[in-house]
């Protein structure tokens, strides 16, 4: 069970689906590596925190180590073509499920009411869905205070490694001048790098590894650039930032992925 | 006097600065053979709006054809290492002088109080300078009433080639953040071409040529990245931006210029 392959059949796959839902297990499945080289714990208990549709979950319970709680306030109803609700329930029905829970909660929540302890608390590519840098930092001040050993990150760089990857950082900027707490969009919250080390640091954490990963190939760029070109914004800044990522994709063929920034804290 | 090196020795040059200088005319020499192409007349006198310290102007002169009234509303002592008046004073001391005078103006006001004719106007790399996208218009519309045959327009284009422009594109779309009419910047109203071929045909002018010209090697491209690296701001949207910028100067050994855009309207 520990192959991109094995693990992506058995979650919620739309018809046709099953190579990108590969690659994005593939790409999970990277991450964890990449934590390891960083010194975090998969043996023991671990809390995935904006689990969502439950990818980086799977590919936890796919290590066959520890168990894992996915933690998610996301409404069960978000998400297409399945909703979280459905995705979970099919990753629980699935023979990954016997490692699994999810917690549908906010982590600081969930980590004030649980008697669980945890080796580690993962959250990948969910810290730009968080409503602000405020909620971030407060997550990670609870992971601290509930006595987590290392915290591992994953997100966006905002930095690239070639120009098809434009759209997608460009994509991020312009729909950085529309967010805010009430969006349903991926991206509300994009910080960078940067700022999750300052935030992490300020609820006590020290950072023991970072390491940056290409992951071209995945769909997310893709997606990302259509959502920012949807936006319809009539104010200069939103003009200048649109017309720039059109600019982007039109020169751009096939349109590829930011990298990806991976960090563990202790 | 019509090469690059001829003319930029003619100019108020900083020591060590030739090369630069050579390279910034060589780039106006080659935007007046893009805006011939589109069949802009400088046969007879032409206008240099927003001439600033008078690069385009003296490549205009150093066509040796129609004469040049360079236009600018700037403050006289505006500019580094010389002011826009040394500037201007050494270009008409000069022997491309005799074909050159300066207006301390607006354009629409110098238009309306001038009994001169012109067969084509030309804003090259002044679009971003005005305080607002009406102010351009009203000076598309000043032109088209005052009878001029050719608008000629050069502007960076929000689009690069290289990854080694990356820095420059993003350095404009940290800067447009924090623009505005007192702003004293080199970036303040930074549209793109689709925004300037819509003001264009809102004042009764029609697209009759365009095109894109790599000029990577200008030094633009590092000052504007210094620019907006300097910039502090705090705000979320600010600190997306800037660090994005700041990854983007990280991987860049050497930091080139987006491309241009060169239009001819009629």
């Amino acid at each position: 069970m520990g192959n991109a392959a094995d693990i992506a059949k058995e979650l919620a796959v739309p018809p046709g689906g099953l190579p990108s839902q590969i690659e994005q297990i593939d790409h999970r499945l990277n991450l964890i590596a990449a934590w390891q080289r960083g010194g975090a714990d998969f043996s023991a208990r671990c809390v995935d925190i904006g689990c969502g549709q439950g990818d980086q979950t799977a590919a936890l319970a796919g290590l066959q180590q520890g168990e894992v709680v996915g933690v998610d306030p996301g409404p069960p109803d978000y998400g297409a073509p399945f909703t979280l609700a459905e995705a979970q329930a099919c990753l629980l029905a699935s023979p990954l499920g016997a490692r699994v829970t999810f917690e549908h909660s906010d982590a600081p929540s969930y980590l004030a009411s649980t008697p669980l302890k945890f080796a580690t608390a993962v959250l990948s590519h969910s810290l730009w869905y968080f409503p602000s840098q405020a909620a971030i930092l407060d997550t990670f001040v609870a992971l601290r205070k509930a006595g987590v050993r290392h915290l591992a990150l994953a997100e966006w760089s905002l930095s690239i490694g070639h120009l098809d990857a434009l759209p997608h950082l460009l994509s991020v900027l312009t729909q950085s001048l529309d967010v805010g707490p009430d969006s349903e969009a991926n991206v509300r919250c994009p910080v960078s790098p940067a700022v999750l080390r300052r935030l992490a640091e300020q609820a006590g954490w020290t950072l023991s590894h970072e390491e940056t990963l290409a992951q071209p190939s995945l769909r997310d760029g893709e997606w990302e650039a259509a959502a920012g070109r949807a936006l319809r914004g009539e104010t200069p800044l939103m003009q200048t930032h649109s017309d720039a990522l059109t600019a982007a994709c039109e020169r751009t063929k096939s349109i590829a992925c930011m990298d990806v920034w991976a960090a563990v804290f202790t």
